[in-house]
């Protein structure tokens, strides 16, 4: 077999991303359909249900052709809970851990998360995002050499640290659930504004950048205090907020002591375009040049990895 | 006149404080009856009509008592909006400047807002503590002379420099209403505990203090991650959390460097009883000594300060 076809799907706790693709098992995983659908949390436990119901029009044109899933759909609250794998994780470990069933005669994997444990603090956890780097590894054979660090912007910032192929280890930030909280429940944003002030956007980053005589919750607190003093208004308010919650992601890793800043000559994003964008301009206002990869391109090389590893050796076995 | 009455009351943006006191013009405020009410946000701007007739049954029996109010009352969302004063601010600025007018034969006077504003930095303003703050000065000769650091927990954490009997800055950290919204609407905290859990929420605090290879951003993941490996649990969670918060409040007023934590010999704690006994466990956690002070009983010596001002002189002038 050298041309088949393969579902493969973000399926995160708010949104599900699902792509079908045309698999060349020699060289590509290239989309020839996708749709978006709701997220683990909102599915009620009907996992099956609902992902067959949505990927029926390809059921009905390709048969029972194989699903990979990655991101909270392996969680504790997902469709079958799949392990952490700890690091130091490499493409082919990942791989090889996928966890495998059958549902309506499509096989289906998981792959699992990945977790950093060290002593003196607490465990960090992905998933999802590890799927990313990994794609991003197989970009350019450069990627497999040497030190990168990856940011990795959405719900929750992942900073991650890859030595000649491997993720080593890797942190947290709450920044952009923090952002929905505040914006929708707290008294800093009145109104919600869908105009993004640049302006006020890099004057938060310097908030952050600047303040060495306070903290995170002293500057929050400033988005309302400047409304007070008719420094920010409903149009600039949540571009303030959100420079001063990733003006703090940013200096955080940048102190993060897991790894030197000066190692690297530049950071890795990968995320949605416009956020990724607001990182690379919060890293430049800390001198740190950054360079954007494409989410989807990343992901897609991501499966296409585990396709060439579930499905490379064994081709004529499935469907 | 040397006895009469009168009603003080801390209308806050969630809660309305009220006390019926019996003035000694001479001596002090004696609180004869009190209730609690609805606070500022949740009025929908009938505040004369909600505050009658909240009173009315001491209206009957006392006649047009005058009525002094505190906190959110008097800001853009209250009744009438009284100015910000800037820092540095003595008890007399203070009870010159309340805002007076008449509701239904009752004299009404509205406690301004206290400002700090500093070039190279965001104002920050306080509406209620700088009554408690003043009054708290007013509890001991001693409190008027030389320099000392307080700390008034609640919604937002209040940390007030005071030297020789005047407010000379502040400022605000988002903790309280940061807890709240965490865990009401976020990944952390699944169902909520009345549990508390002294040794969790110690842990939190040390997580705050100790890490400075990570942020509050990074360290606020972990009550997530050590739920996934058992480390907490449904009755330990929201205690842990609360740790992580109040220990990065702390850390960051100790860091603040509008003041040197050395210069005092202790914190003074003016805020409710339990949270308060949390901000003397965290200082404690940073070998920083601290003493408490009943919220009530501070607020009461700030309005029987304001009575002398106000109705001392010209006492046979009302009712």
């Amino acid at each position: 077999m050298d041309h088949d076809f393969v579902i493969v799907a973000d399926w995160g706790t708010s949104c599900l991303r699902a792509f079908l693709c045309k698999l060349n098992i020699e060289e590509n995983l290239k989309v020839i359909d996708s749709f978006e659908g709701s997220g683990v949390k909102t599915i009620n436990g009907q996992f099956e249900e609902y992902l067959l119901a949505k990927i029926d029009h390809w059921r009905q044109a390709y048969g029972n052709i194989p699903l990979i899933l990655s991101g909270q759909i392996g969680s504790s609250i997902g469709w079958k809970e799949t392990r952490y794998l700890a690091c130091p994780i490499s493409p082919a470990t990942l791989a090889d851990s996928c966890l495998s069933f059958k549902a309506k005669e499509h096989p289906i994997y998981i792959v699992p998360g990945v977790s950093f444990e060290k002593s003196g603090t607490y465990p960090d956890v992905m998933r999802g995002e590890e799927l990313q780097v990994l794609g991003w590894l197989q970009l350019d054979a450069k990627h497999k050499i040497g030190k990168h660090l990856l940011c990795l912007p959405g719900t929750h910032t992942k900073w991650v640290y890859v030595e000649d192929g491997e993720i080593k280890h890797f942190k947290t930030a709450m920044t952009g659930e923090l952002f929905d909280m505040l914006t929708n429940h707290s008294i800093l944003i009145q109104q919600k504004s869908t105009h993004f002030s640049t302006e006020h956007f890099l004057e938060g980053i310097e908030c952050s950048k600047i303040n060495n005589f306070s903290s995170l919750l002293n500057d929050l607190f400033s988005v309302r205090s400047k409304q007070l003093f008719g420094e920010l208004n409903e149009d600039t308010s949540m571009s303030y907020l959100s420079g001063i919650l990733i003006g703090s992601d940013v200096k955080a890793a940048i102190n993060m002591g897991m790894c030197q800043m000066n190692e690297f000559d530049k950071v890795v994003i990968i995320g949605a375009t416009k956020l990724s964008q607001h990182f690379s301009q919060a890293l430049s206002k800390f001198s740190i040049e950054s360079q954007l990869y494409d989410v989807t391109q990343a992901s897609l090389a991501g499966y296409y990895l585990l396709c060439t590893n579930l499905f490379g050796a064994k081709a004529t076995t499935y469907p």
